[in-house]
């Protein structure tokens, strides 16, 4: 099942999508608001079971989709967590996933546009996967953590180069606002079966920049839940971003940095692909 | 005027501090029911008034306080601001803050157990002082800054060394539960005084092991709150730590890391002595 999360009407709303549209959910759920909530009661199967034979209640057009979850409490995301990227960045191997945070206004949902700041014409792309957090917990097994689990989404971690080359902590270049994508759908894992087999491209004005598998990830999904759990506790609908491959605008020879009018495609496989245009800053 | 945030008789509330004792706002101000939302409504004049001539109404002793802010949306934290700090720790002068993030789950109050976790025993104390933000902002410059502080408390930017250094990032060390503090109260800045002036201290089990003065600070309060806003939006509520001087138990020989028992102050002169104590992760 895919799940979105969207105003309709002026009323933020989620729902799931049936052949091309929208059953709306939030009518069929009575005390149900949001994608994170019908998480944080584990409601998803149910909400599957109550879209089972409906037609669609509208189209895809007729919404303005959000961040496929809207305000997460924690947005953490993995840095270097592909080989290539890793070379092409000079960092040294660590033993440990490297995980720095977005904060919730630095993502727009999937077809809206990405702001480029006026300060900095060092705008770059960053195709990743990410995963929402079902069950909460703290110290999760890695042989337990795919239970832990909602789904996912691509995830398009922009990346304000100058500013993140500031000081050593990247905090400011990945928290200007939209200057992410989070989207369209969180799919469910029965829907997207092998996640380490997914392929992972990011294209930009059509060009292929990225291209790899999740099957290439230095800390796999698993490694970066157990992590990540160690030392915060994971909430329903928290985000984890897991990374991105080689092939970023800033390693390029020339670099290549996004401008307006650019379009950013993070295509995912079976997650689904993230649309995003780059629009100046007013 | 003094705010604090508290929870009486399972009732999550905020008030002033009169005379030794507490003023309920949330029953003297209809609609307003946190700290927050006094600061984002801009009441906190209002509120001082509404305190003036009424005797307590509680004694602290009777409330469980709270973080200043319990549920800020932001926690920005700057590292290395003080020059004795970033030569102990061996860094080069950088020409922007450093700027890394907690999430609100890592903040205890004021007199409330910080919680050494179970995986290290490498926790280390940061005294600091902390500002909240009032009237939000974009691009503030550094000349308006000071009209965007809603006031200040001291603040305990507890830190895991061990995981704040498995990666470049600090995130891992910055975030576990419960290893902060900040409070006890949110002091405004007509009752503070010239904040450039203030002494600040840190002590375990009552030695003095950080002695500074707030007109130490590398970048000055103003220059952090510019610099934060070029590349965030500040709101009503968010935190800026300012950065911890010099002397943490990390750089000492033999280094110094917090145990049960110990007690931890922070005492930033007119700003307030935040105390807490350390217990173990059960």
């Amino acid at each position: 099942m895919r799940f979105v999360s969207y105003v309709r009407l002026g009323r933020p709303s989620f729902g799931a999508l049936v052949d091309g549209g929208i059953v709306d959910l939030a009518r069929h759920m009575p005390g149900i608001d949001t994608l994170r909530e019908a998480i944080a009661e584990d409601l998803l199967a149910d909400a599957a079971r109550e879209v089972v034979g409906r037609a669609p209640e509208f189209a895809m057009s007729d919404v303005m989709l959000l961040p496929v979850i809207p305000d997460p409490a924690k947005i953490l995301c993995v840095g270097v967590n592909y080989v290539a990227h890793r070379e092409e960045t000079g960092r040294k191997e660590v033993g440990y996933p490297t995980y720095f945070t977005r904060f919730a206004d630095t993502l727009v949902s999937h077809g809206a546009p990405i702001i480029k700041p006026a300060v900095s014409d060092k705008l770059d792309y960053e195709g990743e996967l990410a995963l929402v957090i079902g069950r909460g917990g703290r110290n999760i097994k890695p042989e337990n953590a795919l239970d832990h689990v909602a789904g996912y989404a691509p995830f398009m971690d922009g990346s304000v180069r100058d500013f993140q080359r500031h000081t050593g902590q990247f905090t400011p270049g990945k928290n200007f606002p939209a200057t992410g994508g989070f989207g369209p759908a969180l799919v469910t894992p029965d829907e997207l079966g092998d996640v380490t087999s997914l392929p992972i491209e990011t294209r930009v004005n059509g060009e292929v920049l990225q291209k790899a598998s999740l099957s290439d990830l230095i800390f796999s999904i698993p490694d970066v839940i157990a992590y990540a759990s160690t030392f915060t506790p994971l909430q329903p609908g928290d985000v984890i971003a897991t990374g991105t491959p080689g092939g970023v605008g800033e390693r390029r020879d020339p670099p290549i940095w996004l401008k307006c009018g650019d379009v950013v495609e993070v295509d995912v496989g079976a997650a689904g692909t993230l649309v995003n245009r780059i629009v100046a800053e007013v």
